[in-house]
């Protein structure tokens, strides 16, 4: 038997845990919870012999962020599909299914989002087995978690009968309203939606074939099309243009009746708002007063309650709280009744018609060769902190308004400035004239940062002049 | 008649406004609401022809950003007197009669605290008159705000009858428990101290001579011993150091027999912890559901709550609130029950122990030059942004763990290194290096800013060699 492939979706925007998770780097790829991300951890989940080298589904602007943390983790993948576009997950899933039955007929796939939380991977990995025969005789194998409350923002299934599974599934509804959710619970006859699926590529492609054919076409096209791209297998923009923006819990699961379930009884959190991350910081019930305080919160008489900063230099205190989630950001706090965390998404479209960049952005913007961040801005200057991977190089620019002091502060640079090229080493500096082309990259072996000050009258990012990339991103500011 | 001498009480370190008011810079002298500052709308309250130039009793940390915000008002000071150490409200008022007195024998003075929030200037003014005959002939004039409600943090004076007074005092109670305070606003018979007080010089000198003539002895020796500092008159710290801690308040006038009282039945706030400032900012009646938000703050069904950031980079966003309090700051965010507003004391005493700079200081950092804040700190490199005032200058020094680059960003810096001065322009950056002996100067008309970039194995404040000093601070870092 092939091996399974692990089909990673990361290509998702989750904002329901801004302010930490923001469109422009979602949640999947923050390291909310320790030091790996749910990206990470997700990947490194089915880095085991069963399995083949995962295929990662993204989007174009997470395409670096992707191949970086999988470096990270020590991971390769078979591809790094980019999705031209968000149009949800039936689109992606299909698209994986395309392009693996095109390696191996028989292609057996486990899809999953990587967001969620399981703590248990091995209790995961016995239940993946437990479907493996179901899923080689062309059923869609789904995995319940058993409800512990009546959540309306998940899909419900109901299976034909009891035991762990695999077991035909008579009814999949995806969100139910509050109070079919309360029946679903009540009866004890329903299990949560995991949201991972194992299926044969031939399997799913038939079931689009029959439910979706309007999404095959031109998804069949998008992969068609597809490009390699620096590494990456781009997606043809076109046809993907006009595919249809549905989940596949709603194109396929509610239709399919080839979907069987097999039971999933261990720990499972989605991650969906702060309240699910407060209840899974106190599940396991040793949390007095269910405080959850990270290090840089301090809670004085609280009960119940979430307090987070990310930073230790923004020191978060909370006073006589109770049910409330308090989350701070260097540039960004939400403070919110914690069984309200969901409507975050009011505040993001609040904070979207103010024109504010926290609605969708961090402070720390992540490019292929590193990242950089504004540390101060003012009228006529601005102070960037930039690190440079090693081996990596920014585009050779130039600009109309301004210019550039560079300091480097830890690493060694090597910068091109018209027609010459200088090293510059830790505690030198170099002057970038108004505009001199110029490039800056790393040719050492560890990061190199260095700080930049500009000054002039306009000091936006799109005033730059690229002459030659090695990312092609002549289109991209 | 002399005219009224104001004495701004400046040295408090009024900390329940945390984290906008810290000990290192207190809420007197931060533009809580509007542009001025308290401390500036105080004295300018008091800058009108039936008063003399004020005479300020502040702290040695406080003394330069008194000046400087005097110089902003417009208003020249009398005196800065500078207490060696904070000793409560007793000494400091002792201290600026017996420094009145000998100017002008029959001296009349008007002590305020500096932190009070009084909209109405006229109707100040109208009391502050209609006392002054009752002061002329030996009382000590105290102001009563009418009370409308139970609190227990203030003053309780009971007047001999009713009318505007000024009315001979019969009691005055410190800070009564919660019951007596329900009991004294309840009996309709009590006013609030207000803290402001209308006295001859010679009536206050007497009180203490009969009521606390521990307190006279060692204050009247720190004012022998005083001396001329820069402008600033610095109090002997030696005598200074024995004087008892305590407020005006229990020391002479829950004592004192010649105490009346001027009923002030106006607007009237000590703004002592957030939720006073909320009561204050909801008073007019016309804030729909009690929400206090600033421009940078987000409130989405919320009710009776405050919610404030002082950084257009710091988005608070509130979701579902009630009665709570949100402030945020770049450093710092206090989230709490808006009834317990008062208990932020804990907090800082929690963030104290935790050793966080945040319990007292900002980050930004003022000095008689001007001021200073961190934009970034790293293991080996710290970046500051430093403002130097025009015609200030740093001390010539040098360092013996770290160099600096200075990049000008505004204005023009004149910089001495070793035996040679350089004009720095804006854009042109300079490099000073390990063990160098430097000074940076704004000889120009306009602030200077510079951007400081330092390198080094040990980057503390504390890594200077003085060797001049315009602001005689060689004892200090």
């Amino acid at each position: 038997m092939a091996l399974i492939v692990p089909v990673l979706l990361a290509g998702g925007t989750g904002t329901r845990l801004w302010p930490m998770s923001r469109q422009g780097f979602p949640k999947q790829f923050a390291p909310l919870f320790g030091s790996q991300t749910l990206f990470q951890t997700t990947a490194c989940r089915f880095a085991t012999p069963d399995f083949a080298d995962p295929m990662v589904m993204t989007a174009s602007d997470f395409r670096f962020i992707v191949s970086e943390q999988l470096e990270q983790a020590g991971i390769t993948p078979s591809d790094i599909v980019i999705e031209p576009d968000g149009r949800n997950t039936a689109a992606p899933v299909l698209a994986a299914c395309l392009i693996a039955l095109r390696r191996e007929p028989e292609a057996l796939l486990l899809v999953t989002p990587t967001d969620q939380l399981i703590p248990d991977p091995q209790g995961l990995s016995m239940a993946v087995e437990r479907g493996i025969d179901a899923a080689m005789d062309g059923q869609i194998v789904t995995f319940g978690v058993v409800p512990d409350r009546a959540e309306s923002g998940y899909g419900y299934l109901q299976p034909e009968g009891v035991g762990v599974g695999p077991i035909p599934v008579t009814r999949f509804i995806e969100k139910p309203d509050g109070q079919r959710a309360r029946e679903f619970f009540d009866s004890g006859n329903f299990l949560w939606n995991s949201g991972i699926l194992l299926c044969k590529a031939k399997a799913m492609i038939a079931a689009f074939s029959s439910h979706a054919p309007e999404i095959l076409s031109p998804v069949q096209a998008a992969c068609d099309g597809a490009k390699r791209d620096l590494g990456f297998l781009r997606l043809a923009h076109g046809p993907w243009s006009g595919v249809k923006a549905e989940a596949v819990d709603k194109a396929i699961l509610e239709k399919a009746e080839n979907l069987s379930v097999v039971k999933f009884d261990h720990e499972w959190s989605d991650m969906g708002d702060w309240d699910a991350v407060w209840r899974k910081a106190v599940a396991d019930g040793s949390v007095q007063d269910g405080v959850i305080a990270d290090e840089n919160a301090t809670a004085i008489d609280c009960k119940n309650v979430l307090i987070r900063s990310d930073n230790e230099d923004l020191q978060l205190v909370g006073i006589g709280l109770q049910d409330i989630v308090a989350v701070a950001t260097p540039d960004a706090v939400l403070v919110s009744d914690r069984k309200r965390a969901q409507e975050v998404r009011l505040a993001i479209n609040t904070l979207k018609k103010k024109g504010k960049k926290q609605a969708t952005a961090f402070p720390r913007d992540h490019r292929p060769w590193g990242w950089f961040e504004t540390l101060a801005q003012a009228d006529r200057f601005q102070v960037k902190r930039i690190v440079v991977h090693p081996g990596a190089a920014m585009s050779l620019q130039s600009h109309l308004h301004r210019s550039e002091h560079w300091i480097v502060v830890s690493g060694t640079a090597r910068v091109t400035l018209e027609e010459s090229t200088f090293l510059v080493n830790e505690n030198q500096s170099i002057f970038i004239p108004l505009g001199a082309r110029h490039r800056l990259e790393n040719p050492g072996k560890v990061p190199m940062t260095l700080i930049e000050v500009q000054t002039g009258i306009y000091l936006g990012e799109d005033d730059i002049t690229r002459y030659d990339d090695v990312y092609s991103r002549a289109s991209e500011a």
